[in-house]
């Protein structure tokens, strides 16, 4: 496995994806040098966006997070989140009722923001089932498992709509040892149990990397896959994601793909990244 | 699908293995004309078991409940649980350490049972996993899924122990309509998460059709599985688990299984009883 | 379940995608009244294109077939086959190296229309693995599955490189009754074994449904998903990926799903249309 | 990983159970010294079986192979085959009809000695598929896969009869570097393409480990789980196996896993042998 410096991959593309944790930043802040190489890559006229599966934040507050880390080049129009291809999907298939979810308030904005009413799952009357237009897996925090999760596959077995899953990541980190269970769990439990398929948004499914050219075609109406270089640090989702899109694919070894086992992981998932790195500051 | 009166079913076979919930009795109580059926069979001199997907209760609390419900024929001798199976593996398997188990205080007491020390996940100290000798899911309740479900997942990344799952079922009913969650369930997403293969008691697994052969053949030494009927209510543990190990299988209608979807369920599911009944009281 | 006439439906959408087989037409010839209501809708200045599963005809032999039927009105700019996906993917990723695959000469041209050398399975020199720079999946016809198999899985067993699946059905009808096994399964079986995931292309994933639209898009530049409707027979390809995508999804039962069971088979599958239709001539 | 010398362990144990390919013997011939330790355990009075997932060849034939290789010790009573816990089930489950199969004349064997009538695949009558009793995988030769498996799936379709799968491995070894699909794969397509779960036998299943415990108890009346080491090559069927029953087990590495991997797959897939050893010769 060839390891290459990134600036020299990052040199033969005009558009460069970046996924967020493990690339971006970690746990303990930017990761080394990172900032620099983000910067120094916009002024040199790249066309930067960062695509994070992430409904918890709406892209202001992800920007502002970014910039407490110093990443205060990354706006909020450069950062896409799997919660705007879900608002997205919301907004052309749902066209009436309630949206019951499970996630915290802040996660309900990309209802809100769909021109639809949000409804946590908790506050959903079961007589009443008749007024939910769709439901929405947003975040894993914002209610009670104990509860909750049981509740919601009652209401899906009386009721036919179609539910979403804003984020379809297994686990996050919470330190740099422990994990966490994330929403795409509690929705792949959900999908088992009843037997059904959910509609999934975030990363590896094209939609967010469809999202993020459409915007780059703003500034750059030419754009075309070929142009593009996903930069993600999860083989299942940002490389995955980015070869069955078309895109280049860049993988670092600073997060979740450690440099001693990436070989042996990509063997084993034949998923192929086009270039390895050992982090974007190096 | 022809459907055929359980008494002319049963006259067949010496030895008859009855799973409880939907078969025996539901939330209501007992299944109407149960009781009568099960001592009339009794009196007939077949050998009657019953084996339960449940690792909540004894034995001797399964007898209990049996004895509440009217069914005071079948005593403890008589229940084989998913439970007692797990026991069994700890009993041989795991000659040291504590086991850290997901579960009620009850429950607990198949691992007391088996001469181990059993500890809840929340009590483990995750500074001394090389205390853990095992780990045990048994029973949905007596936990706090909101943290004890994550700190099971970070346990098992750096644990590397066997792991049992008392019972596979996904879901269990709580009302006429309603279902929560069965530990199988949390074991299920464990895995998923985790990439790895926990060893699973219960049907459809073998070990309690073999431990409840073993019982039987205390009280009729040339047992074998051709004279033995397991009647169940679901295809995708009693039937299917009753069709691997060789018994002859019927399937009532008065549980999970209902009347006007059970040939469509036999269908698509290729698990085919061989014999159909509308209830063990018809 | 309401069943609504289809042209009502269509009257909604200014873009309509068809699926074919099942919905334009079947094993006897054009579904009744089929021809006409694709030709109403064009005179009525509709854009219109057909989304084929298929890389066994290039779009031109597509188009010829659909003549034959006497739907003269689609020609080869209106159809969209997985196999021009998959060509559209070899040449963004594989840059250099022959191309081994499964299938029929008439499905290569699908490698060969990307620059791209073409090597059937049969035909790959085992000491010179190195040459090659991708594997296909074309189609179910062209190859001895009893040598051929075996041979591309002990390929891919020594070889790193992107897989690529040009069509994930599983099954397609021979006649009314009967069924044979599709590309997809075969890709499938190879996944299974190898536990490596390949690259799809054809319903449900995304990129038909995004060439389709960027193929309108040069007559109707404004074009957006909430103008189009995807009409087919299959829940888990064009409905899935219709609803996935952000499009309106009408299911027609004069296909795989049969006006019997369709109400059954969305509500187990979850998998849920806007709209039922009997047949696009009804 | 602890590496510990093979008669250690085995002195340990009253009855030893082996897989045979990977650990008795390879494509070369038998593993170094496996001939005299296998000896040198049945000298020192120790009950040996040989657990092989083949339906492929009687245990007469299996034991005339082992001959050939110099394992004279290892007699037609001391071998227990998947083919022959399959013929145990047709003859306790299946009573009338003809078995259709997949495999050799060879595998039919099984089925006829269970006193059912074997007709190939390619030999069933279509317009008599009432005559069907049961369908059986029994083997990866002996049958055209361009033709037979169609036939088979389109045979499934129409007929609800059980289906017994003679061995669930996936692939075997042909040469040091190349493997071939096994009939577990082709049950496995079958199964994925249907929608149904079939009768499966052959390790890790319980029934092989059931009927090699009762043939030890024929000479050994009090034996049990605790008595016995099972020792294989391949962690999902001989370890996995013998762990869900409840027997010791060691693994060895010899065959399927490699020396430099073997951790790494055991805590990837969670199934951990009691015991790791060189192979049984060392």
């Amino acid at each position: 496995m060839k390891i290459i410096p990134f600036d020299e991959v990052a040199a033969k593309f005009p558009v460069i994806f970046f996924d967020s944790y493990g690339v971006l930043r970690n746990h303990r802040g930017p990761i080394p040098n990172a900032i620099q190489t983000v910067e120094r890559l916009m002024e040199a006229g790249k066309h930067v966006r960062v695509l994070t599966n992430n409904a918890a934040r709406s892209p202001q507050a992800a920007a502002d997070r970014m910039a407490e880390y110093g990443l205060h080049c990354i706006g909020e129009d450069k950062i896409i989140t799997s919660g705007a291809t879900t608002r997205h999907f919301l907004e052309q298939k749902v066209k009436r009722g309630k949206v019951a979810y499970l996630g915290t308030a802040a996660s309900a904005e990309y209802i809100i923001g769909a021109g639809l009413e949000a409804i946590p799952i908790s506050a959903v009357d079961i007589m009443r089932l008749d007024e939910i237009g769709a439901v929405a897996f947003l975040d894993d925090e914002g209610y009670d498992m104990n509860v909750d999760i049981n509740l919601l596959i009652n209401i899906l077995r009386k009721c036919q709509v179609p539910v979403v899953v804003a984020n379809t990541d297994l686990l996050y980190p919470t330190t740099a040892n422990d994990v966490a269970l994330a929403t795409g769990s509690i929705a792949r439990l959900a999908e088992y149990v009843l037997g059904r398929k959910f509609v999934k948004f975030g990363k590896p499914a094209s939609q967010m990397f469809q999202m993020a050219l459409d915007s780059v075609a703003q500034e750059f109406p030419s754009v075309c896959p070929r142009d593009i270089l996903m930069v993600g640090d999860t083989l299942h989702t940002d490389i995955l994601g980015g070869n069955t899109y078309g895109v280049s694919t860049a993988l670092v070894l600073s997060g979740n793909t450690r440099p001693e086992s990436a070989e042996t992981e990509i063997n084993a998932s034949g998923i192929i990244p086009d270039f390895v790195c050992k982090s974007i500051g190096e």
